[in-house]
C-alpha cells in the first residue's frame, strides 16, 4: 500500500522522456513502474501523461519575512512558489527584521514563518561589514552548523539592516566563509561606480527609465566579479555570483572554473529575456532592479553561459516592494522608488518557454538549472533536486505545450507586478507537489495548506562539478 | 506479473546508491520500486544487495570469427564477455575472413556468427586504402544504413585482408565517413616510424621484450594523432581515437575537443594499469600488442584523461592469437609473434577495482566509462547503456569488494593469455544479466546459451557531449 | 670642425660592441668613426674604452620642488642623476606646492626650477579626484598640449595637495586621458584593503618593519592593477602601471598585452633586488615605501616580466623625505614615518650590476630598460634614449667591471639614506654626459652647472610595441 | 685616409632615417660622419639621399652550379642578386652535380662556383634519407665545422641525386642536425597527399594551372608543419620551415614559439602578393613551384606573420628550369613541366614595394626581414646584416619614390620568365655595394667583377629571439 502514486507521468530518461508512474510513501519517491496492476495507493493523482520533473527549486528569495511584510510574507511568497511550479525556496538573510546573521536570528525567523509556508524551504547565513567590524565573525560557522547553505554578502547597500561590505572587509567574510566549506553568495556590483554615475545622472536631470541601468552601468559589475574572484582565489572560498546579470560575467566565471578554481554563478529569467532599453521604458520603476536589466546582447551570452556550463543554475531574486508606498507613490520617480521585482511565479515558465521549447536547452539541461544543480550546490541533494528512489517526492507537472499569458493581476504574491505582464509563453504548470501532497494544481489554483511547507536543513557539504561543454 | 524481478538491487543514485528491485517485462526494465510486496514475477532474481549497474559495453572486440577461430570465435569471445560483466560487444570489421567492408559481408558475418553469441553484439563497419583506391567508398553509407556504429581505419598493416590506409587514404576515408554522420576510429601509429625503428631494433639485434615498446615509440602514437585531428578538422568527420595508449594522445584529444571539434577517444585497461618495462620484460611477446603498452607516466595521465573528461570510455582491444601456432610456437620471438591479447574478460575488473575501488572515479564516472558513454557515441543508447524505464533489462551485477586474482587458467576465451595473470583485484563480476536473463553467475560460470545473444542495430546517430572537468 | 668629440667609445652594436669615436656638433650626435685623424674637436672626452650607452632616463621622480624643498630639491635632485649616470629625469606633478595640474601650474613650476638643473628634465601632466569633482578636466588636453609626457593618478592617498580617485574618478579621469593619447601612469594599490590592514595591524601593535609590507599586501596591488586595466580596456587609455612591485603585476601585464590592450609597467630597483623581511626588519621606516618592498619570489618574476617583456622599463619613484622631521624624529615609527626613498642616484648602476653583470638580461635590454623605450613610451625619442646621428649627445659611460660599495653618506641628493647602503656592486658610472658635455666624472663629482639641464617638452606621440620574447 | 666614402646616405635610425656619410677602409664600415669635410677617400660614391640599407640576403637560392647550368650558374645567378639588391646568397645543397652533403662535396663545390661569384655567398648543407640508410650522418657535423649555415630536408622528391626523407628518417636527421645547434630547413609537404592529388587531377583530365594548386593542397603543408614540429620538439633540433606558403603555417609557427620551440619560418614574395586562381591561369607552368602559390587570404595572414614575428624572414626559393627543354617544350604541361622559378632578382623591390611602401611594414621590419634576421639565424651577423661599424660594408641603395615594371626580358638570370612579368613597383634598386664596391647600378647594370664575391663561413652559432608582437 502506498500513500500516493502519480499515475501517468512522463518523466526524463536520457535524451528523451518515459511514461511511468511513480510511487510514493512518507513523502519520498518509493518506486518506478511501468504499470501499477496490482498495486494500491491511497491516493491516486493523475499527470495524464504531462512531463514530470524533479520540483524547482528557487534559491535566492527575499520573502520580506518577518519585518517587511508589507512587501511580501512567507504565505504569499509560498504560494508564489507554488504557482510557478517551485517546490523549494532558499530565502535571503538580508530582507527581515531583525536581518538573518547568527543561530538566535535564524530561530526567530524559522518561528515567525514556520506555520506559513506552503512549500519547503531552506535559508541562506548572512555576514556583513558590520560583523568584521564588530567582531562578529564566529557568528559565521555557527550558522554553517546549524543548516544554512550559504552566506550572502552585498557589495552595494541594500537594506539598512545588512550593511554592505568594503573591499578589505569582504576579504576578512571570504576568509570566515571558507573554513565552512559552503559558498559565499556575492551581490557583485562596484558601489562607487554605481554611486557616481546614479547621482550624476539624477543630477544631469535624467528621468527616464533607461537612465537606472546606464548609471549601474555594466562595467560596474564587470569589475566587482574580477576582485570577487581574485579573493576567492586568494582565500579558497566557494564563489557564487548571484543574479549574474552580464555576458561578460559569464566570461569571467569561465575563466575561473577553467583555471580550476570553485566559481559559480547563477542569473535570472529576467536578464535572460529583457533588455533594458524597452523594457526600463515601458515599466520605469517597475522595472528598477540591481543590477539593472541589460542588453539583448547579454540575454545571448547569458544563454550561451547556460549552455556551456560557466553559468550553474537559475534563481529569481524576488525582492518585491510596495505597489502603493514604494513603487509607484506620488511623487517616486525612477531614482526614488525601491529597486526589486517579484520572480517566483514565473521563473520555472519562463525558463521552460524560452530555453526548452525554444530548443535553447536540452530536457537534462532544463532540470539541472531548475532544480539539481541548485539542489547540489546548497547541500540538498539528493533529498532534494532529483527524482531518485528515496528522494522526497516533489514534482513539478508541466503542460508543455500549453499557450498562455502572464497576468499580473493573476499572480499570488502581494504586489502584483512584473515587467512580464503580457508576456506570451508554451508551457504552463500543470500541478506543483510537494512530497507527495499537490499544493497547486491549474485551473484550482494554490490547493496546500499554511504551514505544510517544513525548513530543511542542509544535508551536507557538496560542490557541482566545474563542468564545461565545448 | 513481470517476467523477472530483480530483487535487493543497489544501484546508483546521483552521488550515492539505492537499494532497490527491478521490474523486468519482455526484456525491458518495466519499474524499480521500494518492495515488491504485491508484485509477481516468473522468475526472481535476487542481486543481495550487490551494485548493480548497466550492462558493461566492450566496444572494441576482434573476435576473429568467421576465419581465424584458432584465435577466438563469437562462443568463447562472449563467454568472456559474459564472465566479465559485458553485456554487449561491438566487433571490429578487420579479423574475419572476408573482412567486412560491404553489406553482402556484414550479412555473411551475422549469418556466421549468430547462433553462437552469449550475449548481444554489434558491429563496426570498415574501409581501408583498397576501398579508396578500387572505388569502393559507395560501401561506407550502405554500411552505414545498414546498421553499423561507425568505421575502422589502420594507419599501420595489420591483417593482410584489411589494408592500411596511406595519409590521403585516409583523407579520402574520412570524407566519405563524414557524410555518415558516424564515427571513423583509428588506428592511430605513424606507419613508418614504428616500421623502421621495428626493423633498426632487430638489426640491431634486441630481443627483449620492451624493444618492442621502444621500437613503437610513444612518438609515432603522437603524431599519428595530430594527423588524424588535422585531418578530421578539415573533413568535419566525428574521429575517435582508438586504444589510445599515450598520455600526450589525451593532451591532443582534450585540446581538439576544446576547439570545439569532434574527437574522442577510448582508452584499455591495460594502457591505464602496466608499464612496458616490467610487463614486456616479464611477458615478452605474451604482451605483445600494438601499440604497446607505455610508461607509468602515461598510466597516470590517462587516468587524469578520464577523470577530467579527455577519454571518453574503456574498451579492451580483445585481439588474441593462437598460443601454440602464433605466440609461442618454437622459434617465435618479440619481432615474429603476433601482436594481440584478450581483454574482455577482465576489462570491468580492472576498471572498478583500480578505478572505482581506489577512488580515482566515482561511480557515475564508472557507468560512464564502462557502459553510457560507449552506448551514446555508437548510437545504441538508451536501449543499451543505461538502466530506464523502458531500456534492456542488461544489468552487471558486482560484488564490490570481493577480493580475488586473475587467473590466465580459468578464463572462457580461447587461448587463455593475459598480461594480468596474478593481477589481485578487489570486485568481482556477481552476476552478468542480458535482457533479464542471467547469462554468467559468480561460482556457477556461463548460464547463457549459445545464440541467446542478438546482433543490434544501431539506433540512431548520436554524440557524446564534448565536455572537460576543470 | 666638431664641438666635441668622444674618443675611446665602446657602444653597443648588435649583440656585441665596438670602439669607436663620437662626433658632437650643437650637442647632438655628428657622427662615429673608426679613427679620428684629420678631425678636430673643440673638446676632446677620452672614454678610455668604457662602455657608452646612450644617456639612461629616470622618468618618476618626485624632486618635490617647489614647496617640500627639506626633501629634496631640483639641484639635489639632478646632482644624485648625473651621479647615477642619468641625464634626463622625468618628474611628477604630485609633490610640489601647488601640484601640477594646470599649464599654470606646470608654467610656475618651470619657472622655480629652470635654473637648479644640472641634467635634463621632462614632466608629468596631474589629475586627480579634485579635477573630477570640480569639473576641471579640460586641463588634461591642455597639458598635452603644453608637452607634459603623460598623466599621473592615485589610487591611495599620497600628498593632501594630490587627492587620490575614487575608482569612478579614476575611470572619468581614463577617458579624459585617452582623448590626449598620452599614458596615465597609476599607483596601483587598493585603498580600502591597504587602509584596514595599516589600522589592523597598527591595533595589534605591530612595530616592526615587516607589518607595513604585509599590510600593503600583494592582493591589494593585484586587484588595483585588475580594475585599472579593465578600465582601460573600456576607455582605450594607455594604462602605464607605475613602480609595479609584483610578480602577479608582471603577469597581469602580460596577459592584457597579448590580449592587444595597451598596457605597459616599469618597476624600481628595489622591487628586483630586495625582500621586505630582511629589509625592512634593519631598515624599517628608512625603508618604508608604498608599494611597499616585496618577497625574493617577486624579485625574480620581476626580473622574468623585465627579460619577457612585460615589464617595460626601469624607474626609481625617487621619493625622499627628511630624516629629522619626517623620517627619524623622536616617536616616529614605522606607521607614522613618511613613505619614500630616494633612488636616481643608484638606479643605473644596480641595474648595470645586477642585470647586466650578472648575466640577466643582455647589452641591448639594458638600454632598452635604462634608456629607449622610456624614451619612446613619453615621446622624447629619437631625441632621447638613442644614439643616432642627430640625437641629443646624452652618453652615460660606464666602468663596468669596477666594483664599489653605496655607501650613503656619499650620495648627492639632500636626504642621505637608502636600503642599499652597504650593496657591493660591479659596474660604476664613469663620466655622465649630457648634450655634449660631463656633468659628472667618477673622482671628480658633478662638474656640471645649475640651470644647463633643460626642459623638454614631448616631442610627439609614441608608442612603445608590446613584445612578449617567449 | 678612407678606402670608400658612401655620401648622402639615407640611413634607418630609430623610426626614421637619419641622412649621413658613410666611411669604408679595407671593405668593412668605419664610421658614419654627418661632414665629410676634412675627410679623404680614395672613392666617393653618391648615394644621393637615397635611403641605404644593410645589404640584403637570399638564404635560399638553388644556383644549379655545377651540374645544372642550363638552368642557372652562379654568374648569371649572382647577377640577379646584384641587380635586385643582394649582397649576400646563401645556396642549397640539392640541385647540383654532385649534391652537397660532405666535406668533400661542399669543397668541390666551392671550387666550381668560386670564380664566377658577383656577390658574397654562403651554403647550406646537406642530408637525405640517403645518408641514414647508408649511415653517412657523420658528415652532419663535418659540414657544420666546414662552416655551412645550415642542413636541408625535403619531405617530398625534388632532384633525383638529392632524395627526400621518409618520416623516420627525417626524425633520424633532426638528431643529428640537433647535435650541431645549427637550424634544419624543411621543405614541409605531405608526400603521400600531394603525390596522390597530383595523380588524380591527372587521370581526371585536369590541364589548367590552378589544378597543381588545388592537388598540392594547403592541408598537406599544414600537416607537415605540425609532422616537423613535433620531431623538433622531440629532438630539440631548431627548426626552420622554408619557404612557407600559408596563413595556417603562420599560426602553427607562432604557437610553437609561444611554447617557447625553437621554430622559425620564412616565406617568399610570391606567397605574399599572388594568388594561385589568377597566377596559375595565366602562366600556367610558368608559375609552377612547391610549394605552390596559394589564396589572397593566405596572402594577408602570412603578411601578418610577418608583423607579429611569426614569420622571421624572406627568401626567395630562387630556382629556375629552362624555358626551352624544361618549362615549355612541346608537349609538356602542368604536370610535366619542372616546378621552379626564379626570384632572387625581384624579391627586394616586391618587399619594398609591398611592404614598406604600402604601409604593412615599418622600416625596421623591412631590414629585419631582408638583412638582419638571415644573417643572424645562419651565423653571419654581424659581418653581415647590419650597419655596424666593422661590419661589411655591404649596401642596398634604393631608390624609394621610383616607380617601375617588372619586366622578365631585363632579368639578368639565365631562364627569363617570372610570375611578376609586369608587376608595378614603387622603390627601385638604386646601387648595391658589396664590402665597399659598386656591383650594380640603375641605368648601367652589372658592374661587379666575376669571382669579386667571396665564400663567407658562417661565423658562430646564433639565434634569432623568439618575439611576438601583440
Ligand atoms: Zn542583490
Ligand atoms: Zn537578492
Ligand atoms: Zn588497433
Ligand atoms: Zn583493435
Ligand atoms: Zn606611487
Ligand atoms: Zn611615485
Ligand atoms: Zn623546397
Ligand atoms: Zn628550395
Amino acid at each position: 500500500m502506498y500513500d500516493v502514486i502519480v499515475k501517468n507521468a512522463r518523466i526524463p530518461q536520457g535524451h528523451d522522456t518515459v511514461l511511468t508512474n511513480i510511487l510514493v510513501k512518507d513523502g519520498k519517491i518509493a518506486g518506478f513502474v511501468e504499470s501499477i496492476e496490482g498495486l494500491e495507493g491511497r491516493e491516486i493523482i493523475d499527470a495524464k501523461g504531462n512531463l514530470t520533473i524533479p520540483g524547482c527549486i528557487d534559491s535566492h528569495t527575499h520573502f520580506m519575512d518577518p519585518g517587511f511584510t508589507h512587501r511580501e510574507n512567507f504565505l504569499t511568497g509560498t504560494s508564489g512558489a507554488a504557482a510557478g511550479g517551485v517546490t523549494t525556496i532558499i530565502d535571503m538573510p538580508c530582507c527581515s527584521v531583525p536581518s538573518v546573521r547568527s543561530v538566535a536570528q535564524l530561530e526567530n525567523k524559522i518561528e515567525k514563518i514556520k506555520d506559513k509556508a506552503i512549500v519547503d524551504f531552506a535559508l541562506w547565513g548572512g555576514v556583513t561589514g558590520e560583523d568584521v567590524r564588530e567582531g562578529w565573525l564566529h557568528n559565521v560557522q555557527e550558522q554553517a552548523d546549524y543548516g544554512v547553505t550559504g552566506f550572502k554578502v552585498y557589495m552595494t547597500p541594500s537594506v539598512p539592516t545588512y550593511p554592505r561590505v568594503t573591499d578589505p572587509e569582504m576579504y576578512e567574510c571570504f576568509k570566515a566563509v571558507a573554513k565552512t566549506g559552503l559558498p559565499v553568495g556575492v551581490h557583485a556590483e562596484n558601489f562607487a561606480m554605481c554611486d557616481f554615475y546614479v547621482n550624476r545622472f539624477q543630477e544631469e536631470g535624467r528621468m527616464d527609465g533607461p537612465a537606472w541601468a546606464e548609471a549601474r552601468m555594466i562595467l560596474a559589475e564587470k569589475v566587482a566579479i574580477q576582485l570577487a574572484i581574485s579573493f576567492a582565489e586568494d582565500t579558497g572560498v566557494r564563489l557564487h555570483i548571484v543574479h549574474m546579470s552580464t555576458g561578460i560575467g559569464a566570461d569571467l566565471v569561465k575563466e575561473a572554473k577553467m583555471r580550476g578554481l570553485d566559481v559559480t554563478a547563477e542569473t535570472c529569467p529576467h536578464y535572460l529575456t529583457l533588455n533594458y532599453e524597452e523594457t526600463m521604458s515601458k515599466y520605469v520603476q517597475l522595472a528598477k532592479i540591481a543590477p539593472p536589466i541589460r542588453t539583448t546582447e547579454d540575454n545571448e551570452r547569458l544563454w550561451k553561459g547556460i549552455q556551456e556550463g560557466s553559468v550553474d543554475f537559475i534563481a529569481t531574486d524576488h525582492a518585491p516592494y510596495s505597489l502603493e508606498t514604494e513603487k509607484l507613490k506620488e511623487g517616486f520617480n525612477i531614482w526614488t522608488a525601491f529597486p526589486g521585482i517579484p520572480g517566483v511565479e514565473t521563473m520555472a515558465p519562463i525558463i521552460i518557454s524560452e530555453g526548452y521549447n525554444k530548443g535553447r536547452i536540452s530536457l537534462s539541461r532544463l532540470v539541472e538549472i531548475l532544480s539539481t544543480n541548485a539542489a547540489k550546490h546548497y547541500g540538498l541533494y539528493p533529498k532534494k533536486g532529483i527524482m531518485n528512489i528515496g528522494s522526497d517526492a516533489d514534482f513539478t507537472i508541466v503542460d508543455i505545450d500549453k499557450e498562455w499569458t502572464i497576468e499580473k493581476d493573476k499572480m499570488y504574491c502581494l504586489n502584483k507586478y512584473t515587467p512580464f505582464d503580457g508576456f506570451k509563453l508554451k508551457g504552463k504548470i500543470y500541478k506543483t507537489i510537494v512530497r507527495g501532497k499537490v499544493v497547486y494544481e491549474d485551473g484550482e489554483g494554490i490547493v496546500g495548506e499554511e504551514g505544510y511547507g517544513q525548513f530543511v536543513k542542509r544535508q551536507s557539504i557538496q560542490k557541482l562539478d566545474h563542468i564545461i561543454k565545448f
